[in-house]
């Protein structure tokens, strides 16, 4: 039986960009993955609020991982697309990224996303997303270009 | 008249994102914006290649400054939402993001988005995007609250 | 109090394209539209499945009515954009879509869509949409242009 | 070598949606498809302008069928999902969509749709699409289940 926790754990250890933002794991469960990202002023945009950017990466890794908890066994995940959508300003102390996925196909997995920014103890949604994420069976270090395979 | 290339070129050096991950601004003109990423560890995905958020946050930039030249004096933009395709995998030495207006009307703001990717000399397009842009009247420190961008 | 069933049904009654497709309103609460479509030869792609520009029309109105029955008092909704994925072929007897507010701004709403394909008693989803819905204040028939306001 | 044209003709008259709606196939080349859909109240929406239903619809197939000019020999195509921008409302005496392909990959295709409103002499855009297509190597009778288009 496939860890999903060792699974996705050491992929995301290896996610500079991740590392980069100060996002970080906080829960892998079959189906769904929780991110979290701490305010900071490296990730505003011109307003001091937090870029959509970094809110769309958190998001949009923990789409990807949770398609990759549905995987079958050696598949390789790549996001072939999404569509966010900005419910209000990304203004908190931390933010939360929880990836769901909705229907697990053969090739393609549909994940639903959302964002939720915490100020003091209550939360509210900032953001939804619609995933798209393609399994792909050869390793990209093979040769296989996982995008727009 | 609006100085155009100083009205985005101020936006663009507050936003803490684009400092973190390294992007500079290349290009501004009316209705187009171009916006330069090099390649860095920094802003990897698990294979070694740029993290599909990465290259999202700076074409989302992009699309949000080209309308933001289309948008009335004094007027702020703000992302609604975006769609992205991922093409290929964002392999290269540096990345440019392009966001043109497609349509600006009295409130909302459509853009194209695409991100190349380069190697040597020559690039391919590795992301292409869909954006709505909201022109938002007050400005959001009197308490409008524009999201987004 | 506004009547919700009767500012839904009265308005839903003039798409001639609803009329065209066979479809029909079956439930209108407070932020939650239902639209019923049974299956015809008429609505077919190639392989006589359900076109799947049939499922987004039905599934784009109940979004568009649920945005409705959280509009202010005299305004009126225009989709501004939406993004749907097909999870599998629309093979039933009949559909039903479902559009519900997801977040109700002053001047954009949120909504949540999905379509549901029944063969006998069970229902399987076929698609998912997330949909940017804009209120107008201004009735379109006098002046106003309600898309890309 | 394909006859394009045929290809696509052939399974355009299929759709049975497409002759209840009023399209017809305008032009077929490698790589773009245009579909014209003339005025009808028949496909209104409550101000008696073309629904964006209608509007998808066409232009969904356009993308469809383009992509499909750009498949391998003996496979179909579906609809994975697309997005699509409402620009201004539908008001013309006929409507012209044009699918393009902006990248074919070996599964998946991306293509991108526009749909222009024609009075009198001369057209605007009103709607854009961004599409990501499938291509399915076995025929859909021989059970595989193909979505979309």
């Amino acid at each position: 039986m496939i860890d999903l926790d060792k699974l996705v754990s050491e992929s995301f250890s290896k996610q500079g960009l991740m590392a980069t933002l100060g996002a970080h794991l906080t829960q892998v469960s079959d189906g769904e993955v929780h991110i979290a990202l701490p305010f900071s002023t490296a990730l505003s945009q011109q307003h001091g609020y937090v870029h959509a950017g970094a809110i769309t990466s958190v998001v949009d890794s923990a789409c990807g991982y949770a398609a990759l908890t549905k995987a079958p066994a050696g598949f390789e995940v790549v996001t072939a697309e999404f569509k966010i959508n900005f419910l209000r300003p990304a203004v908190g102390e931390r933010f939360l990224a929880i990836g769901k996925v909705q229907n697990a196909g053969r090739l393609l997995t549909i994940c639903s996303g959302e964002v939720q920014a915490f100020m003091g103890g209550s939360g509210k949604v900032i953001a939804l997303m619609q995933a798209t994420i393609v399994s792909v069976g050869n390793p990209p270090d093979r040769g296989q270009t996982p995008h727009g395979v």
